[in-house]
């Protein structure tokens, strides 16, 4: 996965996901478009970093002492630079913050281990002391997995993983690889090429995302359709956590007890330290196809697609758009508009519903698997528009944090969020969700552009991701309640229909109130309880996936 | 699933699997066959049940009250009848204890509850009265799972599942299914095929197996390398705890935390009661094709299956046998003989490896699976032997139970124990744990037949099945320490080798010893630290999963 190896961002700016400058793919015509349908926009630059207040390091000179000792003096940081990289994760909330200088928090200190001892070492200091422990990977979570929260312990520091980034064995046989967990996406691949091997797990968070932070997340990749989700490459794990090791996974499936692997795996380091994960790999697929086609509307390709993954053979990426989400692709990428009026024209869809489907496979297995998608796609209906349009997607995938940078440069109120449901319900899953948002918004006097796509297609069900849109209040904590508001309304709708609270972007503090409503009061409390045990004085990651209980 | 559906037994007899009166299909040559192997056998009909003794029910009558009131006073059952015919599974050691009249023990009573709400109440009243609760369903466990053991508490009641035994709901567009928990194998198909669906979950267990026990056990069916495994179709999980109520799984994969399905799937009636499953169904195939193949050597049918599964598009069902199996198959079955003189003759191959390979898809699908199957085997130098012997194996792969009662009858130690493992730790576990069955049996002057095949392959690994073959010791205690001397040395091969005490037969209480080599003292703590929280007096199935501790 030689393009894959180089997706590598470098060093993230405090405000924005990628360095404008260091941005060599020129980003479109989304935001001059955009502009257009969310009225008057105030352009809006992050103020300098150099703005924000970094209070003293609330370390005690013995906790400091320990941690050092642990770790190494070089890798306990408490310079004001190291601990404002850390000030949390990169959702739409963490970034206003730190655009606006408003509310910016950040650890104690920043600890970088370079090994499972000394991970479990930390732990051990940081129990002792009472200091709390937030593990970060990449420090792309969505949903404040990474916010420095002291939940009233002493401190807060920041367990940085990203000196442990080795691979740690391949067993080419067996095709597993155990890694480190602060290695990123694009290492990992660069690092498994070099077996003729690739994990395809594609997350838009790739570039800076680490296979821990993956795997802690129960993260699902674009390509989730044929490669699986995170979950399903979990072969082993190795945890560290305040009580002791546990190891979980023996290679394959089995059926002694519960399987553990699933207690760690989404554990969102409230109930351990991932320090090694072995995944299963597949050998480099011999092509890639990536086309687009056009359905009538929104709901017939859900029909179609589901058809795909029941009774074909689904391609491994499945990504069908709404009617609005679709039109924003045709107003701003491609030929200026020519294919909205090609298929306008043409074929009478004024509204269509794009799709894009990519097969990762030998040459025959790509060319077999495309000829059955496409008797079904065809039977259904939708129209081709060939790979320009596909391969246009696949270049670009990894392009929506750098939009956004551009789009919050502009004034917009951007962000997304997920959920997931059964086929039978996903219609009005979508559409509840859909009006919450925009209910929401409106009220607030922004009326929003609400977009959506499907892009993990299961046999039971499927995922449905918005892209909402709309003109950013001037005002920090206006602009957070305007944000807030929505996802609320949305929380709302999701938990009515019974939907889970996330997909792929886990629980987080976002969620955390919300994890109640999908497995019951007794289902939080049996995770409170493994926490209790792995975790007694509770330094975890406070207030991650269980909710904080008053201290 | 027409043959699946009409595969019911009827009611056990109390010391065999099956009637040997209602057995419809003769049992061929293998007894015999066997015989010559395992030198001077004394035949050995089991002890009348009148002979077993059966004390007093030791529920206090105020016990006994209260769960009559709640489900029912017929369905209180204290007769010894009820409970002989729950005392205990189908282990050979169960079926020892019972042919033999030694060491049998029953439960106080039989309880069978209706409803989720009636096994919440029976909960109550025995957390209240410290009565244990064994769940059972199908009475088939071969690791002690339903063993009538008090653990200490006052007394041990049978909360036999039979009477939950509706297709609750059945979703077309989702292709999901809900079921309670006592539905059995062949029901479940029957049901099911009205709707024009299956599982296609067909464990050796199937005739008698319940859904709720397929998932409490985390099994896996004879065809799973192509319906996936129990774990893969749970969907949601309905569970009743002493502590309340807990629903896990929201109709698709999601990243909400861990996923407390995996808590549940494989909790083998210690952590909660199932009393809804709802599972991923598929349309029926439209065509079933089995088919053997020889191979040169088990070495050479190793590495040729794990390319079908790593790189090709593995069978439905992939099931090898080793040279020993092998031989036995060709000696007791087919034209007397023919095949393996042919094989011997023709291609030179006097000690093949066999494998059964089967396709359930489309049409179109079984012909084009096969054909690219069909390319590797015979590059591999694999010999085709035909449908017909694969059709055999299938007509009768259900009949392994049944061949065990002829054995026991003939005076013949016959057990069962399976394994898994990576790909390339697979070959030097499968000599260890061969050689410590026969060094073991060897020790006991009772040299055994050893014989192994692998049925469940996975990208990373797959399982190894050992059946054991002996000449029985003549008393009941001797016997039982026959074997469970043999048992003990395979298992600590199983664990100096890092592989997983259980496949797919489940923890219960044979492998609990077994579980810390597997998941670490942690891991066996955590699991005990979930189920303090979901039942803390400790009333259900005592010592099953989790080693009792001391009270």
């Amino acid at each position: 996965m030689d393009e894959l190896a180089h997706a590598d961002l470098g060093p993230r700016p405090f405000a924005r996901w990628s360095d404008p400058e260091d941005d060599a793919t020129p980003v479109r015509g989304v935001p001059v478009w955009l502009a257009r349908r969310l009225g008057d926009l105030t352009p809006r630059a992050p103020v300098p970093i150099s703005a924000i207040p970094v209070p003293p390091s609330g370390l005690s000179p013995d906790a400091a002492a320990e941690f050092r000792q642990a770790v190494g003096p070089a890798y306990v940081e408490t310079e004001p630079e190291a601990r404002l990289a850390h000030a949390g994760g990169q959702s739409y909330t963490d970034l206003v913050r730190r655009r606006f200088g408003y509310d910016v928090a950040v650890p104690d200190a920043v600890i970088r281990p370079a090994s499972h001892d000394e991970v479990l070492s930390v732990l051990a200091v940081a129990t002792k002391r009472d200091v709390a422990v937030v593990p970060y990977g990449g420090g792309t979570s969505v949903v404040g997995g990474v916010e420095p929260v002291d939940g009233g312990h002493r401190a807060v520091v920041t367990l940085d993983l990203s000196r442990m980034d080795r691979l740690v064995d391949v067993d080419p046989i067996s095709r597993t690889a155990t890694f480190q967990p602060g290695v990123t996406g694009p290492r990992a691949e660069s690092l498994l090429a070099e077996h003729g091997l690739t994990l395809g797990h594609v997350p838009q968070s790739f570039p800076r995302g680490t296979i821990g932070g993956f795997v802690a997340t129960r993260s699902a990749g674009q390509a989730s359709t044929g490669y699986g989700r995170i979950d399903d490459m979990v072969v082993a794990l190795r945890v560290a956590t305040p009580v002791g090791e546990i190891r979980a996974g023996t290679g394959t499936p089995n059926a002694a007890g519960p399987d553990l692997r699933a207690l760690f795996t989404g554990c969102e380091g409230a109930l351990g330290v991932l320090t090694e994960v072995t995944l299963r790999t597949r050998p480099t697929p011999e092509e890639r196809h990536y086309e687009m086609w056009a359905f009538g509307s929104f709901g017939e390709g859900l029909d179609t697609i589901r058809g795909l993954v029941q009774d074909v053979d689904a391609p491994d990426v499945v990504r069908l758009s709404d009617e609005e989400e679709s039109a924003t692709t045709l107003a701003t990428q491609g030929p200026k508009g020519r294919l909205a009026a090609l298929l306008a024209r043409v074929r009478g869809l004024r509204t269509p519903a794009l799709c894009v489907l990519g097969w990762e496979d030998t040459a025959e297995g790509v060319r077999r698997r495309r000829q059955a998608a496409a008797r079904s796609l065809r039977a259904s209906g939708a129209i081709p528009l060939g790979a320009r349009a596909g391969e246009a997607w696949r270049r670009h995938r990894f392009e929506g944090p750098r939009q956004r940078d551009i789009l919050l440069d502009a004034g917009v109120l951007v962000e997304t969020l997920e959920t997931a449901t059964t086929w039978s319900r996903l219609r009005d899953l979508y559409d509840a969700v859909s009006r919450a948002l925009r209910d929401s918004l409106t009220a607030a006097g922004t009326p929003p552009v609400v977009m959506t796509h499907v892009s993990h297609v299961y046999p039971t069900g499927a995922s449905l991701y918005f892209t909402v849109l709309a003109r950013q209040l001037p005002d920090a904590a206006e602009a957070l309640e305007q944000w807030e508001s929505a996802k609320a309304a949305a929380n709302e709708a999701i938990a009515t229909h019974k939907a889970t609270i996330t997909h792929h972007h886990a629980v987080g503090r976002a969620h955390a109130p919300y994890l109640v409503h999908e497995v019951g009061e007794l289902g939080v409390t049996t995770l409170a309880a493994v926490k209790a045990h792995l975790d007694p004085r509770g330094i975890l990651n406070p207030g991650v996936l269980i909710q904080a209980s008053p201290r």
